[in-house]
């Protein structure tokens, strides 16, 4: 297994990158890893080259580059040059914690979509009560989607549950704004109603209040929605733990009682971190594309590599590629 | 004053309905109250009639009620007459803590649109950490918004702000993917270009994950991304009390902690339950309609009557008229 890594993505690169890079190494098998980016400044964390390459560039993208003229013109850029080791087969996956924009930007024009997907979709896999977790798609990478999209991400997101999530017959969930059939926009209701044939364990729409409980093993919605229900939920836990803080500094007392808690409270918060699942996987593209979180520390790098692994072994972009191609194939004879 | 409230919606009624509106008689001065239900149950709460009166009926739309077809059809419900009596003129404003599309079909059909508002929008006021809070508009009303409803969305929700909640001068976000002009779908991407002529206090666009941080007074969006971020803060905030109460029942140690704290956390709960900031108005009706939360109980209810009060009292609906027609004018002009 060949992986390409962009060592110059996200806050804390290239030093967590790097770190996660080397456990990876040390417990996965048969895992080879290409770090692109600033060679002394890899190097001076990286003290096991065992199996672990570097491709030297200067040239980085930030996360205030414009995304898609920045993969366009930064053609020498760690992320673009990471793509390029995908396209050109000198890696099965690749992992960045940079610019989303152009990581989406790179997964089209670079690595390219598999042939039937009309629009990849960024997945995260969030938390649910029971620790299970679930995978929300699309969270952005494209905010017009048509009814179509939404069936694709269903097939998507159902193959990546079952394989890699190792979820058995995963259930998926249209988001929708009540639950009952019939609910919703124009675009969830056309969708509903393809998403009832498809070759999935389709069990109709969720709502919005119920996704962090495990209503689905898959909520697939539109771009902008899943962008919307994912930021809301990062910002309302974060302004909980803010107002909780304050409620514990208030007296002496809450702070004695928040002195006896911490540590369950730190359990409370990695709960929530999904972090723990992984990266975003850019679904539909030609080979696995990872976006780790920006904030990503050495755990999260490591998590998102033991997640591309997974994608590479458990082959699930050709189960992707085969299953599209069967529904364009019974869409044809539909209409013969 | 006179305020026309549906004693049978909602999961407390009648009692809490009736215990608030009693509370309203007793605080507000030159206040009417006219309460539609089961006279009956009605009066086994009711311990002071002064100023309040009765309509009674034995008809109620419940929450499993089909909406458009409840208010056609239970035409003796206690909603559909509640919103008669602001219709044919014998209340200035109307309140239900009942099924809300129903409520909403009763506002469209019964009560009638203010002429130039193409669609109404629910319109709750959610909770910032600083305790000034936030109108977020539209949650549902109208889930295929068109970019002209966002910008009177701006309008409505702005003149509301300045008048009932006393912000002077209110600031206006679009909620977007991305705080940069050009992000955002087709119809943000329109809607913000228009909101930069109208007569608002407009910030751009505001992302999900800073309303609650107050990142503007009011956050305008389409009613399908509304409820989805509506329903997340609501099952986000669930979620992490209930991860909460867990974390604190887990040992000896952490109940103790609890314990001390309980006051405090029960604190944090209240700065977080958004009917202290009353109901949701239904904004673009001829009369104020307030949709009060289905759980509302006496103090919800309070807030509610003192919240359509003060719409009545500073002429928010003939406000918002006025301005729609000086829209309605300029547009006019500008194109001949």
């Amino acid at each position: 297994m060949r992986l390409a890594i962009d060592a110059m993505g996200g806050d804390h690169a290239p030093k967590e990158i790097v770190l996660g890079a080397m456990e990876a190494i040390s417990q996965i098998d048969d895992l080879h890893i290409t770090l692109i980016g600033d060679e002394n400044m890899i190097n001076a964390h990286l003290s096991n080259t065992t199996n672990m390459d570097i491709i030297h560039t200067e040239e980085v993208i930030t996360s205030e580059d414009e995304p898609v003229r920045a993969v366009r013109r930064k053609k020498r850029s760690s992320l673009v040059l990471m793509a390029k080791e995908v396209n050109e087969g000198r890696a099965d996956a690749c992992i960045s914690a940079g610019n989303t924009g152009a990581l989406m930007s790179a997964g089209l024009f670079v690595v390219g979509r598999i042939p039937g997907i009309d629009r990849p979709a960024l997945s995260p896999t969030l938390p649910t009560i029971d620790g299970k977790g679930f995978l929300l798609l699309d969270v952005g990478a494209n905010v017009d989607a048509k009814p179509d999209h939404l069936v694709q991400y269903a097939v998507m997101g159902s193959i990546y549950t079952e394989k890699v999530r190792a979820q058995q017959n995963p259930t998926v969930g249209l988001l929708n704004v009540g639950t009952e059939e019939g609910k919703g926009n124009d675009l969830t209701k056309k969708a509903f109603s393809l998403m009832k044939d498809a070759p999935i364990n389709f069990i109709g729409n969720v709502e919005a209040r119920d996704i962090l409980s495990g209503a689905a093993d898959v909520v697939v919605t539109d771009g902008f929605s899943g962008n919307i229900a994912l930021k809301t939920i990062e910002g309302t836990a974060m302004t909980m733990f803010s107002m909780l803080k304050e409620t514990f500094m208030s007296s002496m007392k809450t702070k004695m009682a928040a002195g006896m808690v911490k540590g369950d409270l730190k359990g409370l918060k990695t709960k929530l971190d999904y972090s723990e699942y992984g990266g975003a996987g850019l679904f539909g593209l030609a080979s696995p594309v990872i976006k780790a979180h920006g904030s990503s520390n050495q755990r999260a790098v490591f998590n998102a590599i033991k997640q591309a692994c997974h994608m590479v072994e458990y082959n699930v972009t050709d189960r992707i590629k085969m299953t599209v191609e069967s529904l364009d194939k019974e869409e044809k004879e539909g209409s013969q």
